[in-house]
């Protein structure tokens, strides 16, 4: 491991690219990092709630226009679906995602996916950001696999613009939404 | 001087306070800065374009959210006027100014002054932007001072939002603006 130290007014700021160009990919095959405690070792998906994992990794002695970023393993509950829920009672629940091309090509190199932290009833719902860098799906792990090709990035981050609640409204379920589209085509069929 | 390596993600985006605190206040103050070519020591107020710095310092090959500093000595023409013209028939014309204080408190630090390359014909006109860090006026230089507390910390970027260009418009002079003035006032004696 090389030793550094890092001249006053650098931040880390890593664009997407350089997530997985110089910590996701050489970890998710297994070369060595040259610089530790950069990208942290620890489970997003654990039982650690976001505000103390950000507490125990400096989160509040951060630049407020610093995230914290680990190497943290994907559970998979089975081929297409895995496990992301986090602390007591709380989950990463994504709200967008997208794909990183090469710098000025369209070749993909990794998903980025956005959670939210949602834990209805905590104080802290809505509180925390998390973004998931994750390599394409041919490089992804087998169900159950330990190897490091699980390893994904998650970069963690105070949300300073939650949401706000929307009283009263409920999420569609899919029969509701598949009837609602079902009436619709009929109403369709009815003009014409 | 410590040799260094930068880690892969980070980049040079120093707070205010950062600029001050570890670049302007040493180099203003005679003390040894620990590393080199971070802020590099040029001119900012002499013969070349903005164009011409912004290549010479590797400028194109910066991340687009990073910009360049330089270490540059204020050119005053009297007590309260300084020289900021640049390359040929460019100046930097200051747009807007603020005072920098420590983190949390009310004591100011510095002064930061924003300006735009103005060059009228130039293809470059309104195309970069230089924010320049000066220390509060006690610790200014004396007039035709040398010494280095004349030094400024001058950081130049891309204007990527150049102002539209009003066509026809040209500022008033100050003779014009009074008889508006008188006129306006008559017009609102003469309603009364």
């Amino acid at each position: 491991m090389a030793s550094y130290s890092i001249p006053a007014g650098y931040k880390f700021h890593p664009s997407d690219e350089d997530v997985v160009r110089f910590y996701l990919r050489p970890k998710a095959t297994g070369q060595p990092l040259p610089y530790p405690d950069i990208v942290f070792e620890f489970d997003l998906y654990g039982e650690k709630e976001p505000s103390e994992i950000w507490d125990m990794f400096g989160g509040p002695s951060l630049d407020e226009t610093e995230d914290l970023f680990f190497f943290t393993k994907l559970k998979p509950l089975s081929r297409s679906r895995v496990n992301r829920s986090v602390g007591i009672g709380g989950t990463w629940s994504n709200e967008s995602s997208k794909t990183i091309f090469a710098r000025g090509t369209r070749i993909p190199i990794a998903m980025k996916r956005n959670f939210r932290y949602e834990n209805p009833g905590s104080p802290q719902d809505g509180a925390w950001i998390m973004r998931e860098y994750s390599l394409p799906m041919k490089t992804q792990p087998d169900v159950g696999s330990s190897s490091s090709s699980s390893y994904v990035v998650c970069r963690l981050s105070k949300n300073d613009r939650p949401k706000p609640k929307v009283v009263g409204e409920v999420p569609l379920k899919k029969e509701e939404m598949k009837s609602l589209i079902n009436l619709h085509k009929r109403k369709i069929d009815q003009e014409r």
